[in-house]
């Protein structure tokens, strides 16, 4: 199998190639190459088992979008994206980068013509959705993206279908749960404090807490993002609907009990380390973000997430934190 | 008011204009010009009461996008497509046509800056809707395009939506029943029996029905069409959701209300012209379509559409054929 990640120096890119390096299989065939394109050189690990390429480019560029295609990647992993805040702050960017490189990606596969037909794993958002919404939402519900990211996301979901439908590719489309606990340092992201207030305190810093102990949201674990994208390219997309695109299972959990699950696995002091520091703007925007799914396309096409906030947690110190909390 | 018509030489085009030739006015003033553009030269009605230019143009050029807007139109009435069948057969037309030259208007509007915010009303498709489908549909139903020409428009809604909300333009997205009766020759649409039962018998003329009597679509007339436009370009847009498309009302009616309108119309005489020859094809595609809607929203915003299937064969006697049936 020949597989390409677009976005790879990205967190989930990253994590996806090293998983990769782990299982050696794909869709239950040997993987024989990879190739990993981002704006930056994606960093690569160790004792790669198979060919493996790195490459920056702009994936924005017709002629890049075909050249990436050129030796007939069995399976694409297309996770590139200029985040929602981004977006919003630069329409240009945003339009270029997550609605037209897709697009030019789609061509670029058309144009391979023959019998190419790729998977095409796409990782849409939550971001579809915008209030009103019911709680939980189901897998039915319409879509009113509220953002520029969302309305890229969408328009993307819309192309995707048709050129699944029209033979060019053969897309899977997941709408990831906020990833959660995201490593790294803190962005400015209006979705950030949901890492924050757990990664920070782990890690013996401070973290702020913009809102109430009441706001909800749905959650997945880094390491559930990259099982779902393993398992959505050996999928059997026969058994998708004609959207091919859905909202994945998470763990819904409030503020509240974030904070309880994180005082079970570290302790009150750990809980002591959140600053509680309202803001309505924050306040304001999360208002309008999804609270909890049903998911029930996604579980029953067989993907896993967490089950509780406290195995979110877990997998964060073991896949960050080496296991251990600091004291 | 300067107005600018894409896809002026269609039926609706033209008869848009003529509208605007009697009334004079639109969203409450003087309308002081209008540009027509299609792929042809449009034709142009006589006396005409203010400046009017037609040219033919290929949209699908930003460089003529530009140029269109470059007179800053206060109301933009965007009626271009290539139509479903077509969108289907020749993927390369359906998307340059359907989704990027209206990115390029969109784009080209953006490009004038400053306070330029002009109306844009676009005209969207019942066919943003797939199967499986309520009867009747509610205005908050899932858009599941099952055609290229579906994904397009439903593409196009979004970003009407997102050059709303970041002030580049004030649109709103009209998804039109099927126009019935409509006017001219038999075309190759599948959807065509349904103007070509009454438009053949009222003619002396045979029509073909390939489908059973209780198949149940949704209808206005042309005139209907055109006065749901002209509403369109003086609405306050403050009403309007964020998605800013919706349907607009209707008539439901089945295949037999049709024909029991037509014999109270024209006699048993003009029902007999009707030959039944089922087609599964033509029945399997129309059995994904939309039967019926609630159309709240476009009712509460005042738009009007006939009240029975009586007055859109009324109304395709009096604009079409003199107010006069043949015998």
């Amino acid at each position: 199998m020949r597989i390409l990640i677009i976005g790879a120096a990205g967190m989930i890119g990253r994590k996806l190639l090293n998983r990769l390096v782990l299982d050696r299989m794909i869709a239950g065939q040997r993987i024989d190459a990879v190739q990993c394109v981002d704006v930056a050189t994606p960093p690569m690990p160790q004792d790669i088992p198979f060919a493996v390429s790195g490459d920056a480019a702009d994936i924005c560029d017709p002629a890049v979008a075909r050249r990436l295609v050129e030796r007939r990647p069995d399976v694409i992993f297309h996770l590139a994206a200029v985040v929602s805040g981004e977006a919003e702050a630069n329409f240009d960017l945003g339009y270029r980068v997550n609605l037209q490189a897709t697009l030019s990606l789609f061509e670029a596969i058309r144009a391979v013509g023959g019998d190419y037909r790729p998977r095409v794993v796409f990782t849409s958002s939550l971001a579809v959705y915008g209030a009103p919404l019911p709680d939980p939402v189901p897998d039915d519900h319409h879509l009113t993206p509220l953002t520029s990211y969302g309305v890229q996301k969408a328009a993307c979901e819309l192309l995707l279908a048709d050129y699944s439908r029209r033979g060019v590719l053969d897309g899977i489309g997941l709408r990831l749960p906020t990833i959660c606990v995201r490593p790294g340092l803190p962005n400015r992201a209006a979705s950030g404090f949901f890492s924050g207030i757990i990664r920070e305190p782990l890690n013996g810093l401070e973290a702020v807490l913009p809102v109430d102990d009441d706001v909800k949201h749905w959650f997945a674990s880094p390491r559930a993002a990259v099982g779902f994208l393993i398992h959505a390219a050996g999928l059997d997309t026969g058994r998708l609907g004609a959207s091919r695109s859905f909202v994945l299972p998470g763990v819904a959990a409030t503020v509240g009990e974030q904070i309880d699950a994180l005082r079970r696995a570290a302790g009150e002091a750990a809980v002591r380390r959140i600053r509680r520091v309202p803001d309505p703007a924050v306040a304001r925007i999360i208002a309008g973000w999804p609270r909890a799914f049903t998911a029930d396309q996604g579980r029953s096409l067989g993907f896993v997430a967490e089950s509780t906030f406290d195995e979110i947690i877990q997998i964060h110190v073991e896949d960050e934190l080496g296991g251990q909390i600091a004291a």
